[in-house]
């Protein structure tokens, strides 16, 4: 079925409006109406080709709120209008032990998990194409029910930044008593420093921006830190028992451990590049563990979304439309967003009339071609 | 009371033989006659000055064994002939959580533990200096029993190359079912694969040295990785549980961690410098945790030594004269050491005469000169 979204043809081109199909629905999957879609930092790292693996064009999005339009006859859980959304996965093996035990996202079958975009090529050879688009169609299994409550547009957020955050604020266990640090108070930033507070823990946002220091304590957080405060960081040093670190780039994360107590763990969420080098001395002396964690499983992206509904944490979002993508990813690459964008996608429907009749399809041969080679549309 | 050791002035100097001053035992220390010391590769760091921290004159050895020669009177555990141990530290504060906890390792007190050698300087401005020498004077409380059957020189090794290893082992809770690998098979390498077997894991050496696959299997492990066959690090790819990466020197970690299966932990036990950086993408696709631990309690140094001598775990030794300490740290460093040298004492005593005749007293200004300036004596 013919559908329509932003796309960009390589990583020095802007997201413009193309035409696109999708299969229609197969007996165990729904077709949803998007809504709303969340601008996550990993859709800039793609769209650049910053981790070397983007396939063009590339059509992003992967936190995804919509309606369901049609469901397959098989399909049990959901039906025609049901409020749903899709995360950061679209598919798994579903035989190998992570999938079996909910841990979709640590897939151990031939082609791992599908990624919601920029996933594995099908044997037809369309890669898949993400939330930056009217609809989307996916296997039920892979379809979270937005719990009632939820703000369809605060709700996208929670299926990355959410997920990617509360996973391993569950797997290291941290709750009442334990002191937390959140390094980067950006999209995954301010919903794991408002997680932590909900599970009982003491939490401080650790930034670079002061200017975030209102908004942070506004959010609930305990303290903040100044990380470039060497006077404040030594107040506070080896006295955290978890530091949740979202920085989305390479940096340096042993002054990050030198907070940690005994026994403490930083984990890593946002950057998914080589680091700048760690020192053995620091982590030995008090034998820290340094740790990396990627999204969740399907299962518990239905329970933090349901834990956000009972519990109250809610992302700060600004509403954009979808003509404003490509401004909107140079500020989330500058860092001024705050916290982040959810795309509005009545604004994409706005145009449909528009891109039909300009009739540029996503794999026109003038859409793979560089017409703006050297230029960063975002930088 | 007059003693006599072997010291370097700088790190360009070779090790000599010099004389010196201990205090007698108080109340609550035992004087011991050191009969063997081991040669670790941290006295190779040390004496260069690797980590910045070494005060000269440096009178290296952690490894001690001997006997009680004298017990103040207050002490409990100890009588004159006992066989006794001593490892890296002679104190700590006492009191902080990690002492009260058997974790002096962690000291937390306002000097931290005290080193055998190069510890903090005392207030009378004397550095401590270690086990390359005929006595040492050491509070009871961080004196160790060396059980019965074990070899005295054998036991050496076990108080800093076992509970090194050990220490982690027991912590990340190794055992049963668990497939380990144990990254650099010298000093610390021989004994944790040994000591991870004897916890009931299946266990690879990993080694750069295809000429060491005949003596690890001697010692009982399940199979050899030669970490530059990237066939062979392939087929292992992402199936062990646990890896204890014990290299002494910067190195690359994610070839190692690639090794792990999702969960897993890689714990560096060698190097405490900072390493060559690590690709996030690694750790996180598989929820993984690179840590690094540091030596062990005094409660857990007794108890890796009781569990050597249940066991039968024991180290690969090679004893050599104190004369030959230049020559044997030049091949620790060549790394064709197998596995540990331990200095026989009674080559030091055979000297003595000599020694006091030559006068040459460890704080003498000439022992503070640069005699080799540039040169590497250990290279």
């Amino acid at each position: 079925m013919r559908s329509i979204g932003y796309a960009a043809k390589g990583a020095h081109s802007r997201l413009k409006p193309v035409l696109f199909d999708r299969e229609d629905p197969k007996a165990n999957e729904v077709e949803i109406e998007i809504l709303f879609c969340g601008v996550c930092h990993s859709d800039l790292h793609q769209l650049k080709n910053d981790w070397g693996n983007t396939v063009y064009p590339c059509l992003p999005g992967h936190e995804i709120v919509g309606r369901v339009a049609r469901a397959g006859n098989e399909v049990r859980r959901f039906k025609q209008g049901d409020l749903v959304g899709v995360g950061c996965m679209i598919d798994s093996c579903g035989a190998c032990p992570p999938c079996k035990a909910g841990e979709e996202n640590y897939c151990e079958g031939p082609k791992s998990w599908t990624a919601t975009y920029n996933g594995p090529m099908k044997p037809d050879g369309t890669n898949t194409y993400g939330g930056y688009s009217d609809r989307i169609v996916v296997r039920e299994d892979f379809v979270l029910s937005i719990p009632d409550g939820i703000d369809p547009a605060e709700a996208a957020p929670i299926l990355c930044a959410g997920i990617t955050t509360y996973s391993p604020l569950m797997h290291w266990d941290v709750g009442d008593g334990d002191k937390v640090g959140v390094v980067g108070f950006g999209g995954l930033g301010h919903m794991g420093a408002q997680l932590a507070r909900s599970l009982g823990a003491e939490v401080y946002a650790i930034t670079q921006t002061p200017e975030k220091e209102e908004a942070a304590r506004a959010l609930g957080v305990d303290g903040v830190i100044v990380s470039t405060d060497k006077d404040a960081m030594a107040v506070h040093a080896e006295s955290f028992d978890f530091i949740l670190d979202t920085i989305p780039y390479e940096h340096d994360v042993d002054q990050f451990a030198e907070l940690l107590a005994q026994d403490g763990t930083i984990v890593l969420v946002g950057a998914l590049e080589p680091n700048k080098p760690i020192d053995n001395m620091t982590l030995a002396k008090k034998r820290l563990s340094v740790a990396a964690s990627l999204i969740g499983g399907i299962e518990e992206t239905q329970e933090v979304l349901d834990h956000c509904a009972r519990t109250g944490v809610r992302p700060q979002i600004e509403i954009i439309p979808i003509d404003e993508i490509n401004e909107a990813l140079k500020r989330v690459k500058g860092r001024d967003v705050r916290f982040r964008y959810v795309i509005d996608m009545q604004s994409l429907r706005a145009q449909a009339e528009e891109i039909v009749a300009a009739g540029r399809r996503i794999d026109d041969p003038e859409i793979h071609a560089q017409d703006h080679p050297g230029e960063d549309p975002h930088g």
